[in-house]
């Protein structure tokens, strides 16, 4: 394990409270916070319950001896740890690299509160150096990415590895766009979203409330931005 | 088949010019439309290209002979037929009675024109009669059930006859709510694609350029309102 992540992956554990809802996140930090959160509760004899954002992640939950309930199963979630592919200064950010992008931000949008956690490889003072993930229904999916390409986001369908689209666990396509020189990026994830046959994309505007980064140690609070 | 229905559909046939490529909505009228348009195209040697809203009207359009390619393998649709739920007197309307309305949007979106075919009993100086669907992933579809729950819009899941929630082409629920006495249906649209979880929904806002009213004879084009 990457002893940054570790560290990062603890101070949200210890940001989190028993009794609490908590939603995880996918990904090698979300993972290695699992872990953690697992020991932590079993140790402290906290009760803990977990809203998970894939399959893979609700499983590795459920192997340390989580609690994890069905996302409709809860109200409301009181805290999601996530990691990002890149966080601009305002803590708006990019996520989606490992396509889980739609179920996490089902999970973030229900969440009181959203902690990320990730390294300053990740922080820069504007968005655009990772590529945004958008998340197309199949049907009609060319008439999306022609139309991306008419608003100079450069489209690229992701592929895997032997070449064919990849498909998300939702059944959909993603297209990867450039968003590099994108002046105002909350109308630009409102126009995504309300495309028809777009189902949800991957900026992440004004979600995020705590940012632990991990080989830094900091912890940068929205509240106080 | 029903008189009224059959004359609103000629005259729809009549509005296709040859060379088209012509999007076939779903349902009973769009059906009486693709048989008609079969006869003409057949009769008149016409060159007219098809891209279906559902598996059914596909193969409905390829019994009668008619050419049906998938909408990725057209850049644009010239003219769309389809029917709606309701109408307003300014051509919105209401459509996914058939909970097809995912695809007949993503269609209508790409159409030059389209030709929206109804009897008069589907037209209402504002619309509400009818409830609205909306498309919603699976996945914490709980949620967004009590978001709309509390906008007052009266979420009902749409179920199959065996008490099962319907599940559409795109693996998602239909929840259908009521829009009686909403005042602004545009920004009302625009606030339910913008959720996350919501795939799209039935109101088709500024797309009808032609309605035709089959028992009384009328035709409607929006650049005459």
């Amino acid at each position: 394990m990457n002893d940054d992540k570790v560290k990062a992956a603890q101070m949200a554990v210890e940001l989190i409270p028993n009794q609490a809802i908590v939603g995880l996140g996918s990904g090698s930090t979300a993972s290695i916070f699992i872990d953690l959160l697992a020991k932590r509760a079993n140790e402290e004899a906290m009760d803990i319950t977990c809203v998970a954002t894939s399959v893979q992640t609700s499983q590795l939950a459920l192997g340390f001896g989580l609690k994890v309930v069905d996302i409709d199963a809860v109200d409301r979630i009181d805290v999601t740890v996530d990691g990002a592919d890149e966080v601009d200064g305002q803590l708006n950010g990019i996520k989606g690299g490992g396509a889980a992008l739609l179920f996490e931000k089902i999970v973030a949008s229900n969440s009181t509160k959203n902690i990320w956690v990730v390294d300053s490889s990740k922080q820069h003072l504007n968005l655009g150096s990772y590529r945004l993930p958008v998340e197309v229904v199949k049907f009609g999916v060319h008439h999306v990415y022609n139309y991306l390409k008419t608003r100079d986001l450069k489209p690229v369908y992701r592929q895997q590895e032997d070449g064919n689209y990849l498909t998300t666990d939702s059944g959909n396509y993603i297209i990867d766009v450039d968003i590099t020189g994108q002046k105002d990026l909350p109308q630009l994830a409102k126009d995504l979203k309300e495309l028809t046959g777009v189902v949800e994309h991957g900026l992440f505007i004004d979600v995020c409330d705590v940012l632990l980064v991990g080989n830094t140690g900091q912890a940068i609070y929205k509240d106080q931005l």
